[in-house]
């Protein structure tokens, strides 16, 4: 292929690719959204095998309990407007931590790729030169679909599913296709949108979306203090405060966020059965 | 509360409610995208506790051989406009199944919230008063973006996540909003779309997606038979021709593709190094 040795990649490659010999890896783990049970095998496997775990803010104290006695954990935790590590210098430290040789996890609440900057770090690592896998984790939305009795697409009621960060870093904040999302047939599972709430329900209701839609917060999903409300798009955040909903939180509006009433299952520490905003559903998930 | 005697779920509780004694369950599991160790640990474990597992195609025989022996594994495979047993038979198969006091698992290829009718199953066994749990698993854009190294959402890149039904069952096929889905920010995931891989790409060139839009073809994804291959919005219908892509298969639409020709780290068996289509990707990857 003559062109390619002038790509930027090849030249990276000759670059750093020597530096590869020292036979340390990263992996960019998915940590699931809380329930240690809820990771996968592989990654349950990979952690007890690392050198060193490097973990966000987001990955439990239980997952965190897997790694083997003695390994390294370093905490990186990065809450919005408030980061304990910037980005670069954890880039750099995986990097690093790498070419010391190490076999390096670097743990993230649930998946690495969806809403987890794990590809600015996988380019990273490329680019220098080091070793790396992806380990897929449940990402907050199929925990907190599954967990609170919310089907994520439902035939008759969402044929579409979209996932939005409420909360974007380096970007405008929620300068999102509105139009797009105002979607009856479609599921929205915002992240990271408690701050922006006001702004999430304004701009939907502007776009068109109906006011009774129904929507349904998640908080703390999947672990024993998992508390589910369900509401609709026009009293969101009077349910949010109402309920003093703190992160991690996700908010799901669409036609299937009703299902809750009949679906949820999971009881919380202490729940004799799935708490529900409406006192009558417990006739349902009984 | 007055009122509620009278809801539609109260009926099913009060006619189905004193069936539930006889401690059967029904556990709807996410088998994730192929490889085994891509399972939950929950999901292997209520596995082995099965007394009966019922499960669908897209399941892999390497994720079956976790069943304990001697335990009753019932094939109910579904293939588009192939049904090899109609959605109510599964439906009543697991209402009688766990109304005899079996422990039965419902084993369902990827998340059974997201393109698995699992919702569907979930009402039809709280209408009949059977207990249940669901257990999330790795779906396929999920497991395919992270082994073919293309970041699902990406600073910059893709600021919004849509997953889609290439076919749907029951609903008019790919009636969907075209105009939403044509946003340059957004990454779109397309599920069970070979068949109409050729009305996707007009689609979205007709609602104003731009033909270079780069776009990847996944096959087999996680699987020791993984394919990925990088292409365009335009090129789509002929890469795919041209490579023979086959089900099961997602296609990923969106600037954030093209990041597979440096990301792409997983390489299937036989092959030296991740195999793309573009022959230079190797200096990237390898």
């Amino acid at each position: 292929m003559p062109g390619f040795a002038l790509t930027h990649g090849f030249l990276f490659h000759l670059q750093f690719g020597a530096m590869k010999n020292n036979n340390g890896k990263v992996f960019l783990v998915g940590a699931g959204p809380g329930d240690p049970e809820l990771l996968t095998m592989k990654a349950a496997r990979v952690l007890g095998e690392a050198d060193v775990v490097v973990y966000d803010r987001l990955v439990s104290q239980d997952v965190l309990a897997l790694v083997a006695p003695g390994v390294s954990k370093i905490f990186v935790g990065k809450a919005p407007g408030n980061h304990h590590v910037s980005q670069d210098s954890i880039n750099e430290m995986l990097v690093r931590l790498a070419r010391s040789g190490h076999r390096v996890v670097r743990l993230k609440g649930g998946d690495p790729f969806v809403f987890g900057r794990g590809g600015e770090e996988a380019l990273h690592l490329v680019r220098h030169g080091v070793d790396f896998e992806v380990v897929p984790g449940i990402t907050a939305a199929l925990a907190c679909g599954a967990y609170a009795g919310i089907p994520l697409t439902h035939r008759g009621l969402a044929r579409q599913l979209h996932f939005v960060a409420g909360h974007c870093r380096g970007d405008a904040p929620l300068d999102l296709n509105w139009a797009a999302l105002a979607d009856p047939d479609a599921t929205l599972v915002f992240y990271m949108a408690l701050a922006g709430l006001g702004e999430v329900r304004k701009r939907l209701l502007d776009a068109g979306l109906a006011g009774d839609t129904p929507a349904a917060l998640v908080e703390s999903g999947t672990t024993p203090r998992q508390r589910c409300f369900n509401t609709s798009l026009e009293q969101l955040v009077r349910t949010a405060r109402e309920q003093r909903i703190t992160a991690p939180a996700v908010i799901i509006i669409g036609r299937v966020a009703a299902l809750a009433r009949e679906l949820a299952w999971f009881a919380a520490d202490g729940e004799p059965q799935p708490a529900l905003l409406e006192s009558n559903a417990g006739a349902y998930a009984g």
